[in-house]
């Protein structure tokens, strides 16, 4: 779909995740709705939204070890709370998107999607490819889903993104988290972390990403930018702590975080 | 799906439809909850349920004219607000099955199935299986869907129920009403109207179904009744108002309301 940006927004941003306590960041979540609705007065795009749990999805997804796979059959208790937890956060997102003018619209990626091992091996798009060509928004999630070695597993919204950009041939991936972008080490320990501004294949391997001193707070961000590089697709994590920057990058503009290529 | 059973839950049961306000009926839905969660501890079955909109649907989807298919762009924002309402319905119905001890899951028709000229055409059911073989109890509900010919349409909860029972082999239909079954006459405005105790392909024609003295409050109950007779699985039509029915109809009770053969 051409012209088709994928916006994720982390669960860190949309949530206040060091809490604990699963309650959305609202000042935050309406700021970047605001910017989002800016752009899209500015210029039409069609436009998917995921976003992550924080505390809403990753507390009872923890207490009942939904990670593991099936086991007991508490877990299945686990997973309608779990579910139903990401619904609510799912609720309140488009809540906040529907209030400042956006045509924003619930997507379950339950319903559909089936992983192998947490890999995501089944999600037919038909449904969602006619929804985005009425130019609604759909919002997806990081949801629990069933799996078909391990009974159930974590779609986790970063495995989503890569995979439905290249399913659905986006144009860009923005990635808003809660840092400014990548860096040479960890800003929140030390003052002379440098961002790093952009990542290709000739510098990846030298970046040592994901090491202990890595900026990513929810793990894997190796595996994360591995998986946005393969797909081809033009991404950038950008932070999301910065007044206008989102507006800028659905815009258009460049270099606003970490690049990868 | 062999013991499948698919309890439709009609939407001027668990709302407060004649009032007009989008609330549920939370009386009625708690003691439902409670004989769903009763019955299914007496006997394991796979058991999915479909609602209704009530008020929740109706009047956004009355408002912005869904039915007529998609004509002018406000008609997106209706879609937007129209699904958000039922979004909220499912949580709230979701959750009085929660607290009744029942392992529930929302269950989003938008999000996969697509409609030509409000006939269900797509729907692909691999995750759906896969919730129902885990144990868990999926909730559906009437939605508002892409339509290749209309652009938008109405799915009802009605025209959900049979394709499901169909696609997923399940064993027996349950609907449940705000009436005892189906009348020979409007049992609201004639005292004198006698129940059906069974409709089947003998006795259909001169029933009269649907004709301005039919029971039925919604529309279309003479379509509802043919589309579960070509199914060929057996169905009944019961009354939510009358406690124990929808628990004794889930054991395996009959002639409780009107049979459909």
């Amino acid at each position: 779909m051409a012209e088709l940006i994928i916006l994720k927004l982390g669960g860190s941003v949309i949530t206040k995740k060091g809490e604990g306590k699963a309650e959305v960041n609202k000042e935050v979540l309406e700021r970047l709705a605001a910017e989002i609705s800016e752009a899209r007065k500015e210029k039409e795009f069609p436009l998917m939204i995921v976003h992550g749990a924080g505390p809403f999805g990753h507390v009872p997804a923890k207490e009942y070890g939904l990670h593991e796979g099936l086991k007991d059959e508490r877990q299945i208790e686990g997973f309608s709370i779990t579910h139903h937890s990401m619904e609510k956060l799912n609720f309140l997102v488009v809540e906040a998107l529907r209030k400042a003018g956006l045509n924003a619209m619930e997507f379950q990626p339950s319903s559909i999607g089936i992983l192998r091992n947490e890999e995501l091996v089944h999600f037919p798009t038909e449904a969602l490819e006619g929804i985005l060509n009425i130019g609604l928004i759909p919002v997806a999630y990081g949801d629990v889903l069933v799996d078909e070695k391990k009974g159930i597993s974590i779609l986790s919204g970063d495995h989503l993104v890569p995979y439905l950009a290249k399913k659905l041939n986006a144009s860009r991936v923005i990635i808003v988290t809660d840092v400014a972008g990548i860096f040479d080490s960890n800003p929140k320990e030390n003052k002379d972390a440098k961002l790093i501004p952009e990542i290709n294949s000739g510098n990846i391997d030298s970046l040592n990403i994901g090491s202990s001193t890595s900026t990513d707070v929810t793990g894997g961000m190796q595996r994360k930018v591995r998986e946005l590089m393969r797909l081809e697709i033009e991404s950038e994590i950008i932070s999301a702590l910065e007044p206008g920057l989102v507006k800028k990058a659905l815009l258009g503009e460049r270099n606003l975080g970490t690049v990868i290529t």
